[in-house]
């Protein structure tokens, strides 16, 4: 079979074998396949989807493409496909670790409108983001919590792949992002996953029946391996936190880690109670009180330090931006919507994200958000704060769109 | 617009405008848009479709990346979409011409299991394949028929499109194929075209459903530019007539211009019938009384030597392997099935065809079948005769299945 008879019986609706899988994916990783053949493949995998024994193939291609990782005790991953705002994985974590249930992570740099948990977390001082494996392995014996930069070595496919797919308009395919997510949570040895699945018009996975499809798909994924899955479904309309830009995320984290009550406590409060209960083979009721318990009596915050402390950085370090624009309300009336995308849009316009390999994140600037959906504004209200590089920034009205008053 | 807001908005199934259209094609022919984003939406298109709108659109672009050509007389034109043994435009081209009905054929040459036109003509000795445009335009002026090698300039987009198409599996695309052979034909400047569409299990259009929707869009994409347009169906299952391979198709043409009467004849006259109806506004049974006095007469083979000579060709020289191996029956019945598409496999592997740029064509070797469908056959009797260029050509029973006997 040649890679243009795979890339026809996909065409074809068909169902393809592990071996025409591989020697397609494989093929294009040893650069025996090219650009314009993958893409076409891929853009026939998006139309067309793939079952879900094809998912599994593809999935174990990737994984085999790279390194799998081995700890000798079991540790717990997380994920979300997504989200404005969303910091979820710094109260996540600590409260996990505190219960001596290790996480280890291996996160990605955003390419896209904010940064990703790396660029979140070099906003802290002094944070080695890139650590040899050995010193990741010890790290987790020690504290039982890491967080770093993705090695090269895991699943260096799904990275090929990924950039094609961003540049040949193939990312919105539901086989295509349980694969890419999987194989990385598989390869990098976690037993107990849970998936933030974000929902919405401006998020990879449109509606909430798409959502509990792949929903279904990755637990699938993870049950053939051997692996712990739980998938919890979040709107991302709005964004998940009032503070949007990488120090001032990693800053609301902080204020939840220390007590404040809001959505981001919520979402990251149920993420770790999904881990925790598979963990500990606990109901997710019981496991929610005890993850709310590492709050409240600061056994989380404490296991946070740690984790940062020994990974290099100073908190007391974290730097936003002094100069700060103040966005007022031109009318009277109730906060209707926040729109996560033109946060994010915004974020982006002041520097917060990158678009191309080679922009520069600024940590310092981004938004905060000074009301919510329901709130009661005047005119004139201070309804957020812009933190900006430069006050000569121009910002026209559409940047500005964040809230809608009615 | 971005080009992958384009490909998502056809990966969604909606109508692309010209402008996008334009901006994508156009794009790809000054390389800004790339292999890999117009592959995958070949692919978009290839599995969700084109409008009307939007082939009319694409035959546009395709038409206006290059030069237009034009006669101070209503000149004709013949295309097959594929068919193994069809020497029909040596017939057809000297029927109409011997009745004033000038024809300005540019053909391609065949990437493929068996020669095209050019490579037939090649098997001509001095038959000159490249002539200037200025010649191009004297011939027709002078005797009203020329057939020589695709310019550089016509249609210079289809051809980088169809180089693509091929090697990403999206040749099988009903509205790309009608942008494709339509574009050149309206780019050429013919007023009266014939479109023979090939239909069957090897062919790019596989259902006789899919060839009326096909000869639809090519009737309406002629009317728009003004140009009359018939189509005619015929089944590729079997070879259009006993030859197959370059020299040897264009002796087979040759006996029915001077009087045989075979399946080639009843096509050519076909297809020659729609011309002249079209070009005198005659209908096309008295045309085709015209076309088959023109065979009869002799006037139509008069105008086949004035053309070939008028090119340079010695017809004297045409030249046949003298090798011949002996296809012999090996069990007795009736002829219930000739294969045009193993034909067309052995012809390749006897040298008459080729798959890479670099392979040369050898124009002496070939097939020549010596019953038909519903002969009766002994074991023993001579049923082909293959004309090789060594004796030492190694050919397996696979390659010598061209009759299934009964």
């Amino acid at each position: 079979m040649s890679i243009i008879d795979i890339i026809t019986k996909k065409k074809n609706k068909k169902e393809l074998t592990y071996e025409e899988l591989f020697m397609a994916f494989n093929g294009y990783h040893k650069s025996e396949i090219k650009d314009y053949q993958m893409s076409s493949l891929l853009m026939a995998i998006t139309i067309n989807g793939m079952t879900l024994n094809e998912t599994l193939s593809l999935t174990d291609i990737f994984i085999k493409s790279g390194k799998v990782y081995n700890f000798n005790k079991k540790v717990s991953d997380k994920h979300s496909t997504g989200g404005v705002g969303d910091s979820t994985t710094f109260i996540v974590a600590p409260i996990v670790a505190s219960m001596n249930i290790p996480m280890a992570k291996m996160s990605g740099r955003s390419l896209g409108y904010t940064g990703g948990t790396i660029d979140k977390l070099e906003s802290i001082p002094g944070y080695k983001t890139q650590i040899s494996e050995e010193e990741f392995y010890n790290q987790i014996d020690k504290i039982g919590l890491a967080v770093c930069s993705q090695s090269e070595m895991l699943v260096p496919l799904d990275k090929i792949i990924y950039a094609l797919r961003d540049v040949s308009g193939t990312t919105e395919s539901i086989p295509l992002i349980a694969c890419s997510i999987m194989s990385k949570k598989i390869a990098s040895g976690a037993s107990y996953i849970v998936i933030d699945v974000k929902v919405g018009s401006g998020a990879l996975i449109k509606t909430k029946e798409e959502a509990e499809i792949f929903s279904s798909w990755v637990i699938s994924i993870g049950n053939h391996y051997n692996k712990k899955v739980k998938t919890i479904i979040t709107p991302m309309d709005e964004p998940l936190s009032s503070s949007i830009g990488n120090a001032l995320e990693v800053l609301e984290a902080i204020e939840v880690l220390k007590g404040k009550n809001n959505k981001l406590k919520e979402v990251s409060v149920e993420i770790a109670s999904h881990i925790v209960s598979m963990a500990k083979g606990i109901s997710v009721q019981d496991a929610k009180i005890l993850s709310n318990n590492a709050l409240k009596k600061g056994s989380a915050y404490k296991m946070f330090e740690k984790w940062i402390t020994t990974q290099g950085g100073d908190l007391k370090g974290i730097k936003v931006s002094d100069k700060v624009l103040l966005l007022k309300s031109n009318i009277a009336g109730t906060i209707n919507t926040i729109s996560a995308l033109n946060c994010a849009k915004l974020s982006l316009k002041l520097g917060a994200g990158k678009t191309t390999k080679e922009d520069i994140i600024d940590h310092s600037v981004g938004i905060k958000l000074l009301h919510q959906i329901g709130d009661k504004v005047n005119t004139g209200d201070v309804i957020a704060e812009i933190y900006v590089k430069d006050y000569d920034i121009e910002l026209t009205e559409e940047d500005l769109k964040l809230f809608i008053i009615k």
